[in-house]
């Protein structure tokens, strides 16, 4: 296989961008991640793609819940704050006000909009792992005038050389 | 959990537009997808959500190896096609020529390029199934001249009313 060709082939799925958090036992995590999809209807489930050496991956295992907060278009500055780990001071989450969902998972209020998921299953292969989540919460902070996937930050917003993925 | 914003949340989430081939034994599936990530980079491996009830999810399973086609932004047609069930004719799916690549798996000739990949694990979970495979095989067919994934067909290019997800 063509190293460059896998790639540049790769690069062509298209991302939105979210923050994930989850909150074991007060050991707050949050970290932009843009490896995400649904997988199903009935239950409504979503996959993350999340690095297993990452202290949000060991926080989300340990919480078995998760948050994935939608970041608008205009959210590109806080995209990069949560690039970095996570600081929790004056009860915000690196600077952005929060509140705790049904979950327990930091829920975001400066968002579009955030889902909150109990972990069903966990595929623990590659240097991300594949987390499985039904959703069981969802908090809609900005309805979109438009469609909601024109609404979403995404990875090509970022910058002409930013990827995630290949 | 309320079911409005539950569908308008996850309707955030953007996708592309890619069409899932197998072929196990000789019988051939190809599909539009949408439910598509990366999870991993080593080994690379992809996460598709596949309906459960489907055969092309039965001829994956069979085959234990799936290809993923990138189609191009002008091939919103070739993504209708898709959705209803392929047709063998003449050598060709659909009305689409291909061939077949290194494991097996139906490389479509006219679509931006394609992975190759073999599957690695299933998780059984909901009305689609997480299908996750390890890409072994990359095909760059139409290099692109900016972003990839500003090249790829999105979901939102599909009609303004068009989601699948939510």
């Amino acid at each position: 296989m063509n190293a460059d060709d896998k790639k540049a082939v790769l690069r062509m799925i298209p991302y939105g961008i979210y923050v994930l958090t989850a909150d074991a036992d007060g050991t707050l995590a949050a970290s932009t991640v843009n490896w995400v999809t649904q997988s199903a209807f009935a239950p409504p489930l979503v996959v993350v793609g999340i690095k297993a050496d990452s202290g949000t991956y060991k926080t989300v295992k340990a919480a078995q819940a998760f948050a994935l907060n939608m970041l608008g278009k205009d959210q590109k500055a806080l995209a990069f704050t949560f690039f970095r780990p996570a600081d929790v001071s004056d009860g915000k989450l690196s600077g952005q006000s929060f509140r705790k969902g049904t979950t327990g998972a930091p829920v975001l209020i400066d968002v579009l909009g955030a889902v909150e998921c109990r972990l069903t299953s966990i595929v623990e292969q590659g240097d991300h792992h594949i987390v499985v989540g039904e959703v069981v919460e969802a908090h809609l902070i900005k309805p979109p005038s438009g469609r909601p996937d024109a609404a979403i930050l995404e990875m090509k917003d970022l910058g002409d050389n930013v990827f995630y993925g290949g």
